[in-house]
């Protein structure tokens, strides 16, 4: 650790490091991230692009008195670092170590927990709020990339707080990337904006020029409320914001702290809602980073020397799948169009993009318009597949409710990251995608046991003229039971073990783990059925029936949370039938960080939890349970 | 039935009308609008405002080949006159009837079925897409009002227009209000657009004398991309969209039939995304409804003379204790705050507003900001109470999820229209919030059973310093069982009536129908008893224990969807303990319009329904249900 950064120990001891140390300390934070980071893993790209903005900020805030919300949240890491939470970064986004995101808990300088984007402006806003109404004197920062400026909510708060009298600040990290190279009208804006820097110092000379104009005469001059504000709309960028009635300020270069920190103090004597837009390099500072940001957005341990990951990681993955299957799709079929919201390599679409350009369209994050674009679409006659993590889709339940189902219209959801995400812990789980899809009328929900599956899936989904998702998990495509390939039926689930007494319904990649549980049952002498589910909707009554009669026990397997999940649903279904159910699935809480593993034994839905779980409830069930088994 | 509308039977006909009779047919389709909305109810002032609108877009479309995209949907009668469907008037919005909003079953000329604001860009832009991958020619229209611009999503979608390289034209319909008065930025902005249109005459004189200057120089002339850009910026209203790369025009009189088709033609020339934007007058051409727009949104059947409302409708509503309660509460206790998304008056706030303006929000058609700048509030210190329709907090499930229940943040979510709403249909019925709603960790959610409680509820959620739900229905507050008063306490449910053999667990107004169904029940020598669940969340256990003990078939009653909902949490609590439970629900399907009576009718979850269901339970559960009869 750097002799500057051994003196950042507490909250605002920032200001204790000498004005021309600024630049040192900014290097040895950026060590000292790259080190850390390419041994826990994390994000790297985004942190490494706001060391200075994070400074000024600090420098021009006092904590925790004034606030600073981070929105999204995984660029928080020089915050964590000036806030005392150094040794936090030994141990970054592991299980029971700090989380890579702001978090309530951890600190009193984190103001809001978060993850999900575009959310700080009206977080702020609320803050701002809330000082004026008691009287508060603190400063309120919203700092937010260009690329959460494409999520509605952020204009939605943008449109509100343009009415607020008092003062709030808006910083705008312009890096010109979401993960990936932002998109859209708002991005070209800011581009325009980011290029026109040079016209700036010709502003005064055009002001006087045009002051000294005898031809316009006073009928015109009287009517145009000043010449300056003629020369203003032409020569001061940030007009759209001005035009929405926010003050506008920047572009400013956001790797100089000495000018962020006077716009900001600048920024603060108003009485207003004052945007501050700064440029920034994401990757700044490290070669690798600075030259793929995208591929360091959010990374595995890598070697510093070259940003080589650590390991070897050639596992096919799920999203692999999708993205090869999606293209040999669309070869055969000229409407398949996929759609991506700012995460085009993230969900398997760029090679789709590549090939079909016309026929890819990535919205920004944008997850809402994503949906209803889809579903517009579909109205029009083509085969959207729309490609989000589980997480994000949260974002468009109403879309998907509303636009997509009441219309029936055939809109495929490829939700990636479904069940346990790991280390970004409780804002990113995708766990709720269950529980809030199933209630949904008319949508059919798929969960694929292993690779083939979901391939099959996806070509299903898309014959199957209504609204249907597939949901996946992150990582290792698994390539067990590749010899069961009975073919995709609507709402017919799969035998893989035929037995009784005990029947596993497991869901998608539950299914290895059922497989598991059965053959460590199986070897007790427990008689024991597994059954892959496919679809969690509509359920297989005709095989849910059959079962009734040669088994006692049933148990629901699935990476989601318990309440209002396909365990529940399956417990409805038998109620009154004679049939015991139990539930395998996530309990109804935020789920924390932590590798997938961990996670899935602390909260039993690994196979050893689960078994011992069954063999529990088999022995009540059977009231002892030695005397069932037959073996 | 005036004379040119008798000529209009069929999608087109409005071709055949000479131009000199548009007047006379806008002032027949007015009469015919006033008339049988007065019988009906309906939407009746967006609707009065478009007449001339939908005459211009029928003009230039060809139907069904062209698509009109009509944003919420609740202006569309005038385009249902046009398509043939006048005779669907005499029981609009009726059960059985036709819809008041766009559905895609019922003519091909409605393009999607809508209810939601801010949807028409994102499925336009779909529409769009769709035409020119498949290598069509049709036009497409969104006619959103400026009201819907509010709703981040229009902004994302705009955001994606601006990349369209072929015609779509967005139509903003700008009559100042959404269902009160529109608020924020942007609508600031259209409102300096609306009265600047004055300048639009000079300037080709400033034009011209700029272009004469001597002093400007050829350096700085050279620089200046060109003088012309200088004057558009300054005279040409809309640049805030021209700035975000959409071509504007405007703005137009949008009672001008001609002025609109020229404009609507000059734009689908285009090869891009185009808004024109019109401005019309709610409620245009009935005094009544232009007087008072707000009151003349949605309606029930009134007097044409005064547009009194026929029949006396002075019962107290759920919305009407909500309003006076959060006076009351707000009076004493400074840190209460209440936000609203565009509905003061509907959702019972407009009072706080009038006495305490600076603890009033509303944010405009943006409830995924309203909740995440509540849950800011929250953070803040204050007290946010946030009062949506229940179909409205869809937008924000995650906002709910993410920002206010990972945090833990206080925020109360004052839930109106729960359940069935009856004439407004599929779009509109709050019969899907407690299955979001009940897998949100650490999420309250009562329901009250009359007046009293909900005043009760609102004290106590404020209380709490949790997040909070308060779910009601629509109409009258039920003043029944009002010395039913036991304290609220987290969780616990209340005793109504004390049986044994068949217990009911009733949530919010069911108790009501409860009692009703127990009366009846008793009277044929059931035992039975009666719960208020209040609490759906979190679930009264000792209860359940207790009731487990005398009860062997447990009944829920909600309205809402059966899928994830109440009921089945109470059966996945009660499995494996012996008692049968049995829910009263809504089935997993879309609602249609129809009264709340009717619709209760049709899907048995009236008294009558019920206890026939009930009566038929409970033999199952008791084998012969005689035998169980203490009668």
């Amino acid at each position: 650790m750097g002799r500057l950064l051994e003196q950042i120990n507490r909250p605002n001891d920032i200001k204790n490091i000498s004005p021309e140390d600024y630049r040192a300390l900014a290097r040895e934070i950026r060590q000292f991230l790259v080190q850390r980071v390419s041994h826990t893993g994390g994000h790297l790209a985004s942190n490494l692009g706001v060391v200075e903005l994070t400074m000024a900020l600090h420098l021009c805030c006092v904590l925790p008195e004034d606030k600073i919300v981070w929105d999204v949240g995984h660029q928080c890491y020089t915050h964590k670092i000036l806030t005392g939470r150094k040794e936090g970064f030994d141990r970054l986004r592991q299980f029971g170590g700090m989380s890579g995101f702001p978090k309530r808990g951890e600190s009193d300088c984190d103001v809001f927990d978060t993850g999900h984007s575009s959310t700080s402006i009206s977080v702020a806003l609320g803050l701002a709020k809330s000082r004026d109404l008691q009287g508060r004197q603190n400063k309120v920062f919203a700092v937010l990339g260009d690329g959460a400026l494409s999520g509605g909510m952020a204009y939605e708060a943008l449109n509100n707080a343009a009415r607020l009298k008092s003062n709030l600040i808006i910083v705008i990290n312009d890096n010109q990337m979401s993960i990936a190279r932002n998109v859209g009208g708002m991005s070209n804006y800011l581009g325009k904006i980011r290029t026109s820097r040079n016209y700036t110092g010709l502003k005064e000379e055009v002001e006087q020029a045009l002051s000294r104009l005898p031809r316009l005469g006073d009928r015109v001059a009287g009517k145009i409320r000043s010449v300056k504000d003629l020369v203003k709309r032409l020569f001061i960028p940030g007009m759209l914001f001005e035009d929405m009635g926010l003050t506008y300020i920047g572009p400013i270069d956001g790797h100089d702290i000495h000018q962020m920190v006077s716009a900001f103090q600048s920024a603060s004597q108003m009485q207003e809602a004052v945007i501050v837009h700064v440029c920034t390099k994401k990757g700044k500072g490290y070669l690798p980073a600075e030259k793929n940001p995208s591929a360091f957005h959010g990374v595995s341990p890598f070697h510093i020397r070259d940003g080589a990951a650590r390991g070897i990681q050639n596992e096919i993955t799920y999203t692999d799948v999708f993205r090869e299957t999606m293209l040999e799709l669309a070869r055969e079929e000229e409407r398949i169009v996929g759609i991506s919201a700012a995460m085009p390599s993230g969900t398997g679409l760029a090679e789709l993009a590549e090939e079909y350009p016309e026929r890819f369209f990535d919205v920004g994050i944008a997850e809402e318009h994503a949906v209803t674009f889809a579903a517009g679409m579909a109205a029009g006659g083509l085969k959207p597949v729309v490609a989000l993590y589980s997480t994000f889709l949260q974002r468009a339940y109403d879309q998907m409710l509303h636009d997509v189902c009441i219309g029936g219209l055939p809109v495929v959801f490829a939700i990636d990251r479904a069940g346990l995400v790991g280390s970004d812990g409780e804002t990113h789980q995708g766990i709720f995608d269950l529980a809030f899809m199933l209630p949904m009328p008319g949508l059919v929900i798929m969960a694929p046991k292993n690779a083939w599956e979901l391939r099959e899936m996806l070509r299903y989904g898309l014959e199957l003229d209504r609204p249907a998702a597939i949901r996946y998990p992150r990582g290792a495509a698994w390539q067990g039971l590749e010899e069961y390939r009975q073919p995709i039926v609507l709402g017919k689930g799969e035998w893989i073990l035929r037995g009784q007494d005990i029947l596993i319904l497991a869901v998608g990649n539950m299914v290895q783990t059922g497989l598991e549980i059965c053959r460590s049952l199986q070897e007790e002498g427990y008689q024991i059925s597994l059954v892959n589910v496919r679809f969690v909707k509509p359920l297989d009554e005709e095989l849910l029936e059959e079962a009734a009669q040669h088994h006692r026990l049933v148990v629901t397997l699935e990476e989601g949370v318990v309440t209002g999940g396909f365990g529940q649903q399956i417990a409805a279904w038998y109620e009154g039938k004679g049939v015991i159910v139990r539930n395998g699935a996530l309990p109804e809480r935020f789920i924390e960080h932590g590798s997938v593993e961990e996670l899935k034994r602390k909260y039993r839905l690994d196979a050893q939890g689960l078994t011992e779980q069954i063999r529990q409830w088999a022995d009540q069930a059977f009231q002892s349970g030695r005397d069932r088994k037959r073996g």
